[in-house]
């Protein structure tokens, strides 16, 4: 079964019409053939399509059932992450996006080892639409960045702010509860500067760890978001 | 600063000593110095060390302090993991050792597209004890494996019993709680047979979901042990 997202265009008379690079994955990579069944995804709707033509980079489906999406979490988490060295950063965008992150907002720390490459959001979408259909979710999370810090910031203003930090007293878990938006900063592996802890005071950030055990940096957001996504 | 499980021997006259392959590894690849701060850890207690000799394969540390371990869950999770095509298996067993798994049961599933290296539990030893040590814990995890789906039920006779399913309608965060030994069930790519089904419903096996998304074999169980050991 395949999942794409489409445009609103994409849509009409009970057919969904798939075509250009995402029809030829579908047509010629996962050799998708007439009477297969697959999900086309637009505009907080999952269509259910049965497979009526697939061929060149071409692919046409009827429009068998639909329904409000399914794979959103109910708490939306915008993840602030540090630029890491690659592959980490880009294993933070895939796992990530699978564990149900809306939103990456990527930051040029000052301890930042790697600068992102020139062609980096371009690259970093394509990962993120990937997972969004590998993972089935109902929209891909939306990324934007390198962003200084007090950019980042302001992008996030509104959302509580959690300041992942190994030597942090007080659990994740504990910290989390009655807020549906939840902003979760991730610094560089060696670590965010004095003055940029300062400017996540001065942002009403709370410290939070994820008890005594050291995670990789390409760890850490993967499993903060995973346990505010389930909590109940 | 290091981190090292090294064995009661090694420990005498308020002095610990790395030798063999553990203390060429301080000495020449970390080039520890005399000075340094590191951690030696044997038998649940973690022994602060100066270190006052390092040459060749040879590591001498003066204890400045010792306390009990840190680094070990309250919540003992045993992972029952299919077998997976590599490097799948071995990113579990490191991610699994890094969020605080306990112990590994390794399962020659049906559907297991791979087979066990010959060299394997050699292999997942040595990842799990180098995991534990740039993790912090308090203790190397326990593996065993490959085992038939009979056997490893029977090594995890006395915990509860969860199994990961995308299908299941009972998330993980409700399933848990009021017990300190879990074991989460993770299957192949392919799912489980009906018979290997069959087997776990006999032991009283509740299946519990991650949620509508869906995740890859390798990082479903370190979501599940992340949240279960997180839950307070």
């Amino acid at each position: 079964m395949f999942w794409s997202f489409v445009q609103p265009v994409q849509i009409s008379s009970g057919l969904v019409t798939i075509d250009g690079p995402q029809g030829h994955h579908l047509a010629r990579v996962l050799r998708v053939r007439p009477g297969e069944r697959g999900v086309a995804v637009s505009n907080g709707r999952e269509y259910e399509l049965e497979v009526m033509q697939a061929a060149g980079s071409r692919v046409v489906g009827r429009i068998v059932g639909d329904r409000p999406v399914q794979g959103e979490a109910s708490t939306a988490i915008t993840l602030l992450q540090a630029v890491l060295p690659n592959p980490d950063l880009d294993a933070v965008i895939e796992a990530g996006t699978a564990v149900g992150i809306q939103r990456f907002v990527v930051l040029q720390a000052e301890r930042s080892v790697a600068r992102a490459p020139g062609n980096r959001l371009t690259r970093w979408r394509a990962i993120a639409a990937s997972a969004a259909e590998q993972s089935h979710r109902g929209e891909v999370p939306e990324l934007m960045g390198p962003l200084s810090l007090s950019a980042g910031l302001e992008e996030v203003a509104g959302s509580r702010l959690l300041l992942l930090d190994p030597g942090a007293d007080l659990p994740l878990g504990r910290a989390a509860g009655g807020s549906r938006s939840y902003t979760i900063a991730v610094g560089p592996e060696g670590g965010w500067t004095e003055a940029e802890l300062t400017a996540f005071r001065e942002h009403a950030a709370m410290a939070v760890s994820l008890g005594p055990r050291i995670l990789r940096a390409r760890l850490a957001p993967i499993v903060a978001a995973a346990i505010l996504v389930q909590q109940p």
